[in-house]
């Protein structure tokens, strides 16, 4: 995989691409900011408010996309003598994104982030194992990256070839 | 893993985060749009331009950051009889994105194509096993996802508890 076969298209159309899709509603660098804090807890509009420096109108209207995209539910909090306000709890949907962000969390700690101690370190809860990303099949056994290939459904322009993105 | 622990500021401070660092040259659809079919093999200005139907400064824009970031290179190539043009390679560091790139893909196949067919199918080359990617610790076990805690540098406000984005 390390030396991507030349291609002049992808072999998935934009138009039939679940990643592209996904793009529509993740692409934007605060959206990606807000589910890493709430991947990490945060619930409260005053929270993310708070922590990221978010203009409050680009806050909302971002809460409201990953909303309806169904990665979190807003419901009210009231605390004591103070009026409701609204939080963001990430759905299932919006919780099994933790997987996609720690692959993302490791390659930005080994190649942004390179010589640097990384600020996060995975461990298995029950006996602080360390935990990683990686390819495996399925016996758990680990696939090397360059021995992954790919079969494209057959509206797409190549039958078979390259892993893609 | 399922119900983050509820906090009002995240283990690693934003300035800290090197996953929020990468945000900063990939938090933009054009870019992880780009990277997609970089990874599927696209490395002409030309093709990708073809493909994403980006506006052509937005696109010279960011290939340049992608540049800059460490993820491509660009190079000239000359096809017979035309002046030379600009082609645009993955570097290591923008190869090693096809895990946390795949990783999206299963995510989004799941939950944003949920009940159609998956375009791709990810297999072993040598064998055509099913292939994916998940958590697993140095022995190759696969560690289920409520089984995951971390451990955050001291600098944090937290010492540990909860595996974050």
């Amino acid at each position: 995989m390390q030396n991507t076969h030349f291609r002049h298209r992808s072999p998935i159309h934009l138009s039939h691409c679940t990643l592209a899709e996904s793009f529509d509603f993740l692409g934007d660098r605060w959206s990606l900011l807000i589910l890493r804090s709430a991947l990490f807890g945060l619930r409260r509009f005053e929270d993310f408010h708070g922590e990221l420096g978010i203009p409050r109108t680009v806050l909302a209207a971002r809460l409201k996309r990953l909303v309806s995209a169904g990665l979190m539910v807003r419901r009210d909090y009231k605390a004591a003598g103070s009026r409701p306000r609204p939080e963001y709890l990430l759905t299932e949907m919006g919780e099994a994104l933790r997987l996609p962000f720690l692959a993302m969390r490791q390659w930005s700690d080994k190649w942004v982030g390179a010589g640097r101690t990384p600020p996060m370190t995975l461990m298995r809860k029950s006996d602080g194992a360390a935990i990683r990303v990686a390819f495996i099949d399925e016996t758990g056994r680990i696939v090397p990256g360059d021995d992954l290939t790919a079969r494209f459904e057959t509206w797409a322009p190549d039958a078979k070839e390259g892993a893609g993105g």
